[in-house]
């Protein structure tokens, strides 16, 4: 469908890479260039740019910054390949639970590996990836939107959490991409938008690219998705991911899991919408996916002021994992995957 | 049990009424003196006491409030009276959830049409009934809570959603009463508490209360309920109610029926803890509860703050209700009701 977003969150400009600052939305739509690899590192663990499909872009953009950098250090394309593989699995290591990221930086280390070119002429290569990897994953995320919107009933009240949005990848969503594709086609849906706690990426990301994009979506806490279901207010849910095992089992922002439960209690399809490249079939199960501990600071406090009595004890973890027996339907470029997932999946990688 | 808690959240003291404000906690623990009815009523309104039975106990204080008041304004008994009934009616209407308001302002309008005295004599009645309530939901507390110290294992993890502790009530509390009779019995229980979106009871209440009488608390987001009790760190769950219908559907703040869910989905038990007078025989389900509409503002700003884009819509419900399939057990000053609610709760009625 032809659904045009507004918002384009990460994109390789001539020897840089220029992000949406992502840590000021709603209060402000700025942008910021990051030229130097360590800085792509911070901005990746400190969530300037965050969402699994736009880290993976922001991990192969910053190989290149780190290619950039090396160019002046060394002269021999041997030494220079072998600092440069450290880099990438250094880069990997900014955010531990995304696949994509791993995924990215695993591309970079193959066009490395494989380059027969010389030091400027790898950089050349890398740079290449680096935007085909960005391209690509707009075009999936419209495969993906286009394909989800064929689940979508006329007029339907989509909730979604968190956001796996275009802010989240390269331009056009996951499960948002099936909420602009649906929207394209029928202007009459609408969509609930959990506040997500502790970070609020539904409050802050979410609401802010759908208001953007004109798409009528409405805030909810964490703790209301099963009243609205209840009420016969939701049709749907859709979500993304952050890594899909083998099993179907899904890693999302903490929080997912309780709407997916929230969901079958309620007979409400849950949906999950990524790109195959985050499905991680070198494991089982969701019980191998490491989980994030986070700062309790972001449980704390909220825009800075505490919001908590002192002497309180605080775990914080990123990411559930919403078992595959909740999951109606995994959204990706390639089609709906439905359970068996085992089936599907080891299917989908074969096609 | 001989737990004593620190807190006591509203006390008549001679000729007004005390209470703590529970807008600025956790930041301060300062009291406010009430001398006016309708500033009472604003007072239950805007939340500086908040608790269904705690706004019960505020009241009936508001009543012998505007009976001081009126003293100066009628000379003639009868004129007096029915004044001071439509003042009772009106206080009763400050929340509309919470059944132990509607109660503890008809208490007082049976001892005003009760009454044999001339007005001085009635002012003191009102004031005597007054205590009487607050002493009395005291007592209550801690029956409630050692019959669920009862059900409680040893060691256990108890979540909670909301306040129900000693701020909400006379100085105990109904869940956290629970905890209190538990925690003195047996000092390793722990107890998890929900923030509680949008208004964050849980945070700025609950972790406040326990940390005041050391006993051990995690605050978690809402959404991560479900990911601590898959991880099998949660016991049981207690929370308070705002009215339980004969059928033993329970009114409590948004966010307690997804935490219902979630345990039934775990097979953790979940219990509701209140007070008789919490249960409303007239209804015979919850869906003839009135569900509070609440002010927008509390889902898009935190502390003063906005939280979400400009344009985004809001819908704020501020209980929900949870079925009495997904409920263990309600605890009440005179034992804990079973399923069938509506044969407990009827016989518990004929005692």
């Amino acid at each position: 469908m032809a659904f045009e977003s507004k918002i384009r969150p990460i994109e390789w400009i001539d020897g840089y890479s220029r992000m949406v600052d992502q840590t000021v939305i709603p209060y402000e739509y700025k942008f910021i260039n990051i030229t130097k690899g360590d800085d792509m590192f911070h901005a990746i663990r400190d969530m300037i740019v965050r969402g699994a499909p736009a880290i993976g872009i922001a991990g192969a953009h910053g190989i290149v910054l780190y290619a950039q950098e090396g160019m002046g250090k060394y002269n021999d394309i041997n030494a220079f390949k072998s600092w440069l593989l450290e880099k990438c699995d250094y880069m990997a290591t900014s955010r531990p639970t995304a696949v994509n990221l791993m995924w990215a930086c695993s591309e970079q280390k193959k066009v490395i590996e494989n380059s027969k070119s010389d030091i400027n002429g790898l950089i050349k290569e890398l740079t290449a990836k680096a935007i085909e990897i960005e391209k690509d994953d707009i075009e999936r995320c419209k495969k993906i939107g286009d394909y989800g919107a064929e689940v979508v009933p006329k007029g339907a009240t989509i909730l979604t959490h968190c956001n796996a949005g275009a802010l989240a990848t390269g331009g056009y969503g996951t499960a948002l991409g099936v909420v602009r594709s649906a929207y394209a086609k029928d202007n009459t849906i609408k969509v609930f938008a959990d506040e997500t706690r502790p970070r609020q990426q539904g409050a802050r990301l979410t609401t802010f690219e759908l208001v953007m994009d004109n798409i009528p979506v409405t805030l909810i806490t964490d703790g209301m998705c099963s009243y609205f279901m209840n009420k016969g207010m939701i049709d749907m849910v859709v979500v993304g991911a952050d890594r899909i095992a083998a099993n179907g089992d899904a890693a999302n922002k903490i929080g997912t899991y309780t709407v997916a439960i929230a969901a079958k209690y309620h007979n409400i399809p849950f949906y999950v919408a990524a790109p195959l490249s985050t499905i991680d079939t070198s494991i089982s199960s969701g019980k191998e996916i490491p989980i994030e501990e986070r700062s309790h600071e972001e449980v704390t406090h909220i825009n800075g002021k505490r919001i908590c009595a002192e002497g309180v004890n605080i775990i914080n973890p990123g990411f559930d994992v919403t078992p595959h027996e909740l999951i109606a339907g995994i959204i990706t470029e390639k089609g709906i995957l439905r359970p068996d997932y085992n089936k599907s999946i080891a299917e989908v990688f074969l096609k």
